[in-house]
């Protein structure tokens, strides 16, 4: 079906890759942001508000006062009778509430159950129940496939996870893919891989690597680096991640039911970023190898590198933020904002 | 692995087939069993009883008085903390409880989850903290596979559920499987095919389309058979069911991890079912055929017969029970049950 997209369409996604398309096509839509508090959700939620859409932004948790002027509203996203009122209206919700921590979801795995399955499918309920017209995008994750044996994957691949969280994040992918076959609500799915960019997250539980990474720098620590540095990995800016959901609700419901990878148009090895950063940065307390603590090392995927070619072919998306750049503004960011640096 | 058994192993096995080894086997061992008060969890404590092992039966549903001289705990499932004191020294823990219901799942499918994720993680966690020593056995469903192309279908056929109820029960095999591969737990998967047998449930959500015509026959009504009629089935009784967790506890360890099909020697075709279910009973009201009803057609499979090659091989299970003597034993002892017959 993908590869089969009529010429009208091809012109209408390349038109939209102009920024006045999007805006314009955003304008005055009503879109809901669950987990909007959150690291891409407060972005994807700016982008919004810059564009006129009318935002219903949601979380469990309430957002940092000073970038949040579209005041989120704190509520437990695993209800779907309070869902009813924020999709009512609503023409795409955006489904990121979750948590991504995957050592996390070792420990606490009835709580990921709570975060990334049933407070998904308690949206897609509600949007069953009161909100037929909406167009749901969900954000997944990488993890859902473990260890893979050939670079980059596709969505071809037979998923087969390490870890909790990625048991959730597919058993929602089922649920989403099962929404749109049963009961014709449209939905997508994308598979994120490593987001970031500013105010990700360096402290608390469920950052990723590259968030303590730069924690580090910005302490004046060296980079710890669990293992041989030679896992590959890609990375998205968050800006990057932000228009892949905005592309998808505008052209997804062509695609309807389908899952999409992200990914980066390179893979690096974990000693070449570590030392990447520790050159963005001007540290001097260099890169500490050490073996993977044990939790770490049971969860391990090896090296990863996500193709991307389909949700390029659909809806028109790739990574355009260069990476030394991206970590370069992110770092930048972090050190503004940190108050311990 | 499993192609690969000791001559040891397999003369062990041989022998376990042997009623008086298994009874020996299960003389005095601790064994739990959640979802006592099913059909078949009800059937598995009566003959872990008469094996002399200590059962520790618990539901959230109480078991009708009759039915239940090892008197059930009736407790919620789905908390870590209320199993604690269950799992403390258990050797054996069958996994049951949760619902089977495919249509109720897509109508209520948080509780789907609760039933079905919910509560077999929590059993998993409170084993993993309080009871590492014991052996979890689950049982599945062929739900998971979805539509299948080629039969008999094994078990390295990918999953692609039509359900939420296939959705959450893979759900739990993902956490069975990580829970043997991340915390040394040791853990096996049944899938289940169609179960039939004494007591089986003929009323209420849940039962499956055979009780359905049970219920039909013993009330004097027509079968009501949707669909072409030419679907295949395979089909259990609870009692080889029973053999196949018993003969998994004692063996699956040297498996942890795997999960095996159950199924039926033959596949017949629904007409044919329900023809030989009108002979046996001597019913009149004969059989209609009718088209799916919309939610009931969304969900169809297909024709399905699980090839159980692999848990033969491996522990030795073989379904005995023959089909029409099971069916004919179920019908008399249904008519002989029913208030209403």
């Amino acid at each position: 079906m993908i590869h089969k997209l009529e010429k009208s369409y091809r012109s209408q996604i390349e038109t939209a890759l102009q920024g006045d398309t999007i805006q314009e096509w955003y304008t005055r839509k009503t879109v809901l942001v669950t987990g909007a508090a959150g690291f891409i959700g407060n972005r994807l939620c700016e982008r919004l508000k810059r564009f006129g859409a009318r935002v219903i932004a949601a979380d469990i948790a309430p957002s940092p006062p000073d970038t949040d002027p579209w005041k989120t509203l704190q509520i437990d996203c695993s209800k779907p009778a309070q869902l009813r009122h924020l999709v009512a209206n609503c023409e795409i919700a955006f489904s990121l509430a979750g948590r991504c921590g995957h050592e996390q979801s070792m420990n606490d795995p009835l709580g990921d159950m709570q975060a990334n399955a049933e407070a998904p499918l308690s949206l897609l309920e509600a949007c069953r129940r009161w909100a037929p017209q909406a167009h749901v995008i969900f954000t997944s994750t990488r993890q859902v496939y473990g260890k893979v044996e050939a670079l980059p994957v596709d969505e071809a691949r037979v998923p087969r996870p390490v870890d909790v969280n990625g048991v959730h994040k597919l058993a929602a992918e089922g649920h989403h893919r099962l929404y749109w076959e049963k009961h014709g609500l449209r939905t997508n799915v994308l598979r994120l891989t490593n987001t970031y960019g500013p105010r990700m997250r360096i402290h608390g539980e469920g950052r990723m690597f590259l968030g303590e990474w730069f924690r580090s720098v910005l302490h004046g620590e060296p980079i710890v680096l669990f293992g041989d540095g030679k896992q590959l990995r890609d990375l998205n800016h968050v800006d990057d991640v932000v228009s892949a959901l905005l592309l998808t609700a505008m052209h997804g419901s062509h695609f309807p039911g389908e899952v999409f990878n992200l990914g980066g148009k390179e893979a690096l090895s974990l000693q070449d970023l570590a030392d990447l950063i520790i050159r963005l940065s001007d540290s001097r307390a260099g890169v500490r190898q050490q073996p993977f603590p044990e939790p770490l090392a049971k969860i391990q995927i090896g090296s990863y590198w996500g193709d991307f070619s389909k949700i390029r072919t659909a809806v028109g998306w790739e990574p355009r933020v260069k990476l030394e750049a991206g970590l370069r503004e992110t770092f930048e960011s972090l050190r503004w904002n940190s108050p311990n640096s």
